[in-house]
């Protein structure tokens, strides 16, 4: 029987002590990566000159648990749990019978799911004797997440920012700045492959491919430093479980079973996080869930992309993952959702979508945009672009049952909230927001002027 | 003996059934209101033009409990009951053996604890058929809780946004129209008075003042229409105690009776809303507790204002109060803690101040910058600059029990966060920001130019 209760909170003795593996239950195991040179498979050597080799061997286990370390609980602590919070006044709205229950990872101090891998990857780092990390970041939400992983565990932070976001979202870079990150437009003076750039293309607006290469090259050339990705490899996806883990327990004090679970997709890390443990149940045939990853109709790479290996950066330096892509040099549409602006998608939610355990669904940019607003002025909270994604399913889900009769129980992670995003709400208030279709060619050429955002 | 745990959290059926009154518990009365015209005390009907006869009941009640109506406990739930952290880190950091704990408001969609009255103003006007509420804005907390307030119970909102801040921060005004608010730069077209103005000076900077009077000017005029205000008045400081009440009961999850409180102090809600509950106890002899109103030296009303009758407001419109002012011709100099701006301070603080109940204590800009900044590194949490003046206070008092060996136990209120002020924290890293003094009368002269932000 559902709790009259609207937020469920865990206690601390409660939370995770364990990150779940999605591979152990697997029915097939994973494709491995291949060397982006030799395109053999790539051993764990390949990956040194980036990461630590805690990080590593988390990539490539096939154990079911992997425990997380005592001060990385402790640091979780500045923000989790997190809450499941049922959303009534949404409900009444909606004139709905379902149930709708959703996650808030924006409790984060950096605003979203990101620390949870960040504070990982950091401390792992720090064990490992480096000093210094390096990253790229668009909007910012992964810059800043790993600036205050680098604070809390007093490594120093170098972001690489794509040039036109450093000089539209001054607000990201200067909170970077106070978590004591060094942070630089991307392309920079800082290193050869950017002093390259800079030279053919003095005013480039950058992009996160050429942010990524200097972020790479900065790590690779220095021996106290190391680089650190926020989505799309295993070990993000593994470090992101801790939502979902803590999400099954608190549907358990809600008194209710979900009946569908939804999480906005770009990279992955925030769907991998809330649906892996639940889609793990699934698996093991204790439990049976729909599970559904939104992702923009600009960027489709589930619905509208091929299942192959590809590369995960544009410049082809990082390795090749078998996932859906729309192409590693696809150049996707401006929309306001920069998370959710990538080509592939984790190989792992790509696998579990290619075998039918989880589905997909593509949404315009506008009607995400109706959902996020729809959902502030009941709930309170402005919830980030990107998770507007989930929202806008999310509601869709609760109208259809209102439609059958039905009281359906629908649980969608809230993977951050929208105060860096105002802009965006701006442009949707005063009609300026565009839908976008998938590019066909004749766009294609159209897109490639427009810097990314 | 103090908990392993990090943050305490109430459960749902723990949070407060009523408001706590501090008036019942006081030595002596509360000096009455006067009648900004005829200076004899205020009875009830000359309020009615701006408030509702329940918020008006609520101001002169000396009842020590009055019941939170079960719609107003129900939109507490989008955020409350807030948590109580204990800032572990911190405490590390300062290597001091003090316990360091904070009860956070920032969790509130407004970031701050403005919602707390903001919600029980608009249940209450809604109930007796008001349909629209105007106020004024300054940097746009205060402006952002209502416009939430009137989304969650259906009602329009005008807000007068003072115009210097209605140009630097587009992002409060953007969050304001997504919840439905109306904004409009002040002074404005829209009424009498701010027509009179821009006749005169079309390019005026405005002032809260002004927007004051524009606001009250909007709600006198309809009849739909009521005004609503923010802080310094009776029965705001009666709403925000919810924030002491779940204090209380957190510390004793925590194991743990606080030596010292500490709250930051404008108008006085934030610290009211904190300190009252714990105050209540210190006067009824039950419970003895150190309790610091923390306030900006450019600002100075408790430490350097004199405890007499004067008027809320620069234009003289608002009923006179008996509390420490710097006069009602003040203007503060431009601190980036645009809450703390006020020449005044709320009566029942006052009188607190007054008859010993409570210390005051008054920081310098810089110094509370270091404080959120070094708070921002450890905890990872972004304080607004106004909360920095506690966290300053906070950290001060922690470093003392370390050079005493002492083993105290601190409590402070973190009223908001500071993602809407990056740029005052981008002034600070670059060196710019300033410490004021109190004004002499020639520096006075030169700050007048200053527009209020």
């Amino acid at each position: 029987m559902a709790s009259s209760n609207t937020k469920f909170i865990l206690d601390e003795s409660k939370t995770p002590r364990a990150w779940y593996n999605i591979v152990a239950d697997l029915k097939t195991p994973p494709a491995p990566a291949l060397h982006p040179g030799t395109r053999q498979p790539a051993v764990p050597d390949d990956f040194a000159p980036l990461f630590p080799m805690a990080i590593i061997m988390q990539e490539v286990t096939g154990d079911r648990e992997v425990e997380i370390p005592g001060p990385v609980r402790d640091a979780y602590l500045t923000y989790r749990p997190s809450p499941v919070i049922r959303a009534r006044r949404l409900e009444k709205v909606l004139d709905t019978p379902a149930h709708i229950y959703f996650k808030y990872e924006g409790v984060s101090p950096a605003g979203s799911h990101k620390p949870n891998t960040a504070i990982a990857q950091a401390w792992y780092n720090k064990q490992e004797g480096v000093k210094r990390l390096t990253t790229e970041t668009g909007a910012g939400q992964w810059g800043t997440a790993l600036a205050l992983a680098g604070a809390l565990f007093g490594l120093e932070v170098k972001v690489y920012m794509v040039r036109a976001s450093y000089d539209q979202k001054p607000y990201r870079r200067n909170l970077m700045e106070v978590y004591g990150a060094s942070v630089v437009a991307s392309p920079s003076p800082d290193t050869s492959y950017g002093r390259s750039v800079l030279a053919e293309h003095p005013t480039s607006p950058g992009s996160l491919g050429m942010a990524i290469s200097e972020a790479v090259e900065d790590a690779v050339g220095r021996d106290d430093t190391k680089y650190s990705l926020g989505s799309v490899l295993n070990h993000v996806m593994l470090h992101q479980t801790v939502i979902g883990q803590e999400a099954i327990l608190q549907m358990e004090m809600a008194g209710e079973k979900p009946d569908v679970i939804i999480g906005c997709a770009g990279g992955g890390s925030n769907f991998a996080g809330l649906t892996f443990p639940f889609a793990g149940q699934k698996l093991r045939g204790e439990n049976d869930y729909r599970i559904v990853a939104v992702e923009p109709e600009a960027a489709p790479s589930m619905t509208r992309g091929t299942y192959e290996y590809d590369f995960g950066d544009t410049a082809r330096m990082a390795p090749m993952v078998k996932m859906y892509t729309l192409g590693h040099d696809f150049i996707p549409a401006p929309i306001h959702a920069g998370g959710l602006r990538y080509h592939g998608m984790s190989p792992l939610v790509s696998q579990l979508r290619h075998e039918g355990v989880i589905e997909a669904k593509a949404v315009h940019q506008r009607p995400t945009f109706d959902a996020g607003v729809q959902f502030a002025r009941s709930e309170g909270i402005l919830p980030a672009p990107e998770s507007c994604h989930a929202i806008r399913v999310a509601i869709d889900e609760a109208l259809e049952a209102k439609e059958a009769g039905q009281e359906r129980v629908i649980l969608f992670g809230l993977s951050g909230h929208g105060h860096y995003d105002l802009t965006s709400y701006a442009r949707y208030l005063s009609g300026q927001l565009e839908d976008y279709e998938y590019p066909a060619e004749e766009v294609r050429e159209a897109l490639e002027a427009v810097p990314a955002v």
